[in-house]
């Protein structure tokens, strides 16, 4: 007998189910070991919330919010076109982003770090560098950490962040009639990432060397992204809660399913309101790629995702937000609305590390 | 011209410095960045301690304490005789363990975990069930986690934990006249881990099988280590504070100097009290090592090294301690008193894994 259909492995390796397929998986097997009658919100959404006691008995709840990430050599970075102070302010900007994400603002982080045997003591200073300026930046202290040696070079950065229970924003509470909204431009990071990689290229061809500076904004966004903690205050002075918030490290489209599924709401996305930086749309041209993709499916842009009531509009600075489309119905799923009307779904595909 | 000396490298390795050396690096560049007017206990301790606000103003502080360790394959452990749960456990219990070392009680834990492509997904799963069990164990939930790609297989392990201010006990604090102790045996990881290197030996050679199952405690001792929160019960049930704390996991010469320095306080050491467990030397014998070595440079027991006032020792019951030796004045420097009642200097070194 044949079979055209590619064989089962009697053990399915974890690249087979991704990285959200292990989480769930996690989530699975502690059960109740990831519950807790302070936890507020648990694993799944940017950031885990607990409470920690404090404020009135008349008042609402103190609360912690507190965020894991992991950066490896190889799959998250490649130290050829990677400063080593570049990579010390995304760690931390990274995970400030995630806390950004729940609304709420980052108190202190701690680091794990694994740096090989080689590496430079240099190299190791300027890293520490690089994480000290975002936590200058961003208005957090590093409190703990750990160094180890490792044979690729990895950082695990922790951020407690705090707020008060009623103004966390989770994936979920967009309803029908919200608005979609983003924070500033989208896919400049993925151009970053298409010049660098094409600058690394060009090493070996004389012929056509490439002048990074030409692009330098979107270079930016890829090394030292901004983590969005100013819209928390914007939204904070205009007293706008956004129903429902996700930031976007894994590309628009990924993100826009994470809503649409944690809130059991459609979205209608309108391609021609996305907004897009024209290093972005030079980048793609140059190189012939889609602005669109990197825009949809790039990913590490850090700007935030939120939904909020059609009536919060005007209270916000119109150039503190972009309008993207439209929260539906669930049965509408997630949608990309063309130029010409016609609306196709999204996948959710964003970057996979696996 | 000739010098016998070795060349001084233009950019010296992470090697040459150390684990200690690059924490201390990474503390004088955080500066200002590793302080705030919350931060209790910063940098430098078995976990950081920061207050979260609470309890009445005219009672203790209530404060929130935070560790991060990571374990990576190749440096800390060797997946052809560590199983998976196993491994997953012991992340765990790790990092309880420095909880307990501030005299402090586990609630919250993050994980980062970077999974090889090719590990199966029953792997993954197996390490999963470790955690959720040393997670029940220890009464502490994991509440976040993020899940990469990794070349060699890797776990972040932050834990969040609480405590009223005064109950906080750091590394500083002994003084002349108090007393060492140790809260169980030592050696058995290390002689634990030397079973373990034979048995991976012994498949090789069909001549000289090694049966694990002779020396079972000290193999789990090293797989399945436990941390001692019981003896933060135990001391706050007997009304008894520690003057320092410390845990065990470099090895006890390499702690013993850790609270010498950070308590600027003396430590005799009797050799003739530090107490083995009976496999340890039966492992020590058996392997020609020196059982010693596993007690004072092995690393990895957990269990917890402190020092308390000689008044306090008749509350605590007998067989929840061992006297191993005494705090004297700085000048004495950290000394192990032989049996023939010589006195020697105990060098700091533990396991390094640079």
């Amino acid at each position: 007998m044949t079979d055209d259909t590619p064989a089962a492995l009697p053990f399915p390796p974890v690249a087979d189910v991704g990285e959200f397929g292990l989480i769930d998986r996690l989530e699975a097997i502690l059960g109740d070991a990831s519950k807790g009658e302070d936890v507020v919100v648990g694993m799944g959404d940017d950031a885990a919330v607990y409470r920690v006691g404090g404020a009135g008995s008349d008042g609402p709840s103190r609360v912690h919010v507190v965020t894991t990430d992991a950066l490896v050599e190889g799959v998250h970075f490649d130290r050829t076109y990677v400063p080593l102070r570049a990579l010390g302010w995304k760690a931390i900007a990274a995970s400030v982003s995630d806390i950004a994400a729940m609304n709420a603002r980052p108190l202190y982080a701690t680091v794990a770090l694994g740096l090989p045997n080689n590496l430079s003591v240099e190299g190791a200073e300027a890293l520490y560098t690089g994480m000290a300026q975002a936590c200058e930046r961003y208005g957090l202290s590093i409190i703990g950490g750990d160094v180890t040696a490792s044979a690729r070079l990895m950082l695990s950065v922790t951020v407690v962040g705090h707020a008060l229970e009623d103004e966390i924003v989770t994936r979920s509470g967009a309803q029908p009639g919200d608005l979609l909204c983003v924070t500033g431009d989208l896919g400049g990071a993925a151009a970053g990432l298409r010049v660098l990689m094409a600058g690394k290229d060009a090493l070996e061809d004389d012929d056509d060397p490439l002048d990074l500076r030409e692009f330098a904004a979107v270079v930016e966004r890829q090394l030292m992204p901004q983590a969005r903690l100013d819209r928390v205050e914007t939204w904070a002075d205009a007293g706008v809660r956004p129903t429902s918030l996700i930031d976007i490290s894994d590309g628009l489209a990924s993100e826009a399913h994470h809503l649409s599924q944690a809130g059991t709401v459609g979205l209608v996305l309108d391609g021609g309101l996305l907004p897009v930086h024209v290093q972005t749309a030079l980048v793609a041209q140059r190189f012939e790629e889609r602005a669109e993709a990197f825009v949809l499916y790039g990913g590490e842009d850090y700007e935030l995702l939120f939904t909020m009531a059609e009536s919060d509009a005007p209270k916000l600075a119109p150039d503190t937000y972009a309008v993207v489309g439209q929260v539906v119905e669930p049965d509408e799923g997630v949608v990309l609305r063309l130029p010409d009307g016609n609306r196709v779904p999204l996948q959710a595909s964003g970057y996979k590390h696996y």
